[in-house]
């Protein structure tokens, strides 16, 4: 038996307050507790979720906090009672957890495990404490998603990791912890695209274009990117969109009327990868009459309403969302390694630039910038 | 050969204007042309859709016409070329027909059949003429959701028919032209509900009880009827909800709250088959995140708009919509009827009041009162 492990000192980029830069300092990591991991972190991908937090808009972000949840490293230490992976394995971080035994785990219907969701929404682990603590402060850190990657070293339930190959390099599968589950789940497990239908996907960041990925992977016929930067197309392109519209070239003729007619009558799927309201309600009725499905992957700000008239749905449309792909983490995330092995997942290809943790606020810039599909952190 | 059908003169109850009663008046009705049947109507229901077109808030809704969409009786001639139904034929009329070549009818996917959409919107028939005119004064009668049932004859596309058991009592299987099939469709056609689900029903009347008398078919566990008039829930209780309830008993407090109370988390299924958007949203969010599907099967006025959190259908919330349940009315009406006389599909239950064509602005004031599950006008 080896001694049980203690309080670790590392770095990490704490979050003091909203609207402000991250900071980059000694952060003392407590050692897990029973059913917990210790993971510290190979890369961290960062994510316009993480900027919507920062930002302060988000009703939900609680501060000083560490923030970042797309991340990969290798197990450190376990806590009392933990089976499921050992100190040693590579892991994914997964900010919904799989416990495979609450009500939503056993009715095999959907990804959003129950079964620690009250605590990691108030940014405390299963007990009701944080293991972030500000080693100059000694001021407790709240977690952030259950997983806090801003930091090299995190403490998760051991149901909230993912064990994957260990030949994979970890600063690419990292992206599997959000962007690219999210985008290739959604178009695979929520709306089960068959091959040959259409797909229009509105928002072609790096959640947007995974899942044109995930329509290609699927075998669609036709897969319509819509942006309003025809920057984006490029990337679209080469990801597999066979066409891309910019709705700034139709002037005020409403984007789904375009999209209606380029397609004698609507798309079989859209996706909205943005976030906006309008753009959902776009997406929706884009979908053809009878049996077109629209999924509503963005997330929108704080109180606002998605809407349409209900013709919509009486004459056949089918209005869905998702949240990370349906992806069930600890179940999917290890097979989309292996199609990434196997060459067949594109991850290296959503990867812009990478950044060391000291260089994390300038990625968050270039995030704003639009000058990414993903920025990466390597520790 | 027969010689070919002339124009028969009969009896109608015409539509003149919004607004006004309707008045029982000679009809003449032209024979059928090319792919058309004619029909001597035995019985009709009366819906509130005839009563939303008449009262002149249907902006589509154009006089002067017959109304009426709920209709059976017997093939009385046969256009050219029509080999699907024969003189003597017990039918009943189809709404929305299926023609079986169109994109919809083979796609497999919906029962919204295209082949005849356009001028049925118009009040016309297929070679865009009308085959009704008002006998006194020699003007043409538009005709009303491509079935006019408030006449002794009706003429209709051969595909708008679906021929029926004429062992089959024709003053019940009348109400297969709509409510029934309306609501049993939407829970095993549009939901797919199965065996175990939960269940509730929003508004309590034709359709409402059909959706009941669905979820029992489908083997539903738990069948919760909601509705404002507790006069309601003794029906509903007969056709099978096993709980009722009335918003009006729990104050300010939303009715989804309640239900997701009672339900520990929300319904599998939910109905709304009343019209409101408030109660679409109410329904909506009743459904279990997760998994939780909710159908609006109710008409909305013209231009009011459903709306909600998206964040509802990104936790896994899914809101369809559906036409007629979703029917596909040549091949599953006929099927319908044989679970009727099966003894397994309630129809004559639904039947309070029997009426003469003379008496049908009763009809319609006992339907505006509350008093009926269905009026049925029996020629």
């Amino acid at each position: 038996m080896s001694s049980a492990p203690g309080p670790i000192e590392c770095r990490g980029a704490i979050a003091w307050e909203a609207g402000k830069p991250l900071s980059v300092e000694k952060v003392t990591v407590g050692p897990p507790a029973a059913g917990e991991v210790r993971v510290r972190l190979a890369a961290t991908g960062v994510c316009h979720t993480d900027a919507y937090t920062l930002s302060g808009t988000d009703p939900e972000g609680a501060f000083p906090c560490i923030l970042g949840h797309e991340g990969a490293g290798v197990v450190e230490s376990v806590g009392d009672g933990v089976t499921s992976v050992s100190v040693g394995d590579h892991v994914v971080l997964l900010y919904i957890p799989e416990c495979r035994e609450c009500k939503f785990c056993k009715s095999g219907k959907t990804n959003l495990c129950g079964a620690i969701r009250a605590t990691q929404g108030k940014g405390v682990m299963p007990d009701g404490t944080s293991r972030l603590t500000a080693t100059c402060s000694d001021r407790g850190l709240l977690h952030f998603m259950g997983t806090s990657t801003f930091c090299e070293y995190a403490v998760l339930p051991a149901i909230a990791v993912a064990t994957v190959d260990a030949a994979a390099p970890l600063t690419s599968v990292c992206l599997l912890g959000c962007g690219i589950p999210t985008g290739v789940g959604a178009v695979r497990n929520t709306c089960k695209v068959e091959e040959g239908a259409t797909v229009a996907v509105f928002g072609l960041g790096g959640v947007g274009l995974s899942v044109v990925q995930g329509a290609v992977l699927a075998g669609a016929s036709r897969i319509i990117g819509v942006d309003i930067d025809a920057g984006k197309f490029a990337n679209a392109t080469k990801f597999g969109a066979t066409e891309c519209v910019n709705p700034k070239d139709y002037g005020d003729k409403p984007i789904q009327e375009v999209l209606v007619e380029m397609t004698d009558g609507g798309l079989d799927y859209t996706f909205e990868a943005i976030g906006r309201t309008a753009t959902m309600r776009s997406a929706l009725e884009a979908a053809h009459k009878g049996w077109g499905m629209s999924c509503i992957i963005g997330v929108a700000g704080a109180g606002e309403m998605i809407q349409t008239r209900p013709f919509q749905l009486v004459t056949g449309r089918r209005w869905v969302g998702t949240a990370f792909g349906g992806t069930k983490g600890r179940t999917e995330v290890p097979l989309l390694v292996k199609e990434y092995m196997d060459g067949k997942l594109k991850i290296d290809e959503c990867i812009t630039k990478k950044y060391s943790l000291d260089q994390i606020n300038d990625a968050f810039a270039d995030m704003h910038d639009g000058k990414l599909i993903r920025g990466v952190i390597v520790f």
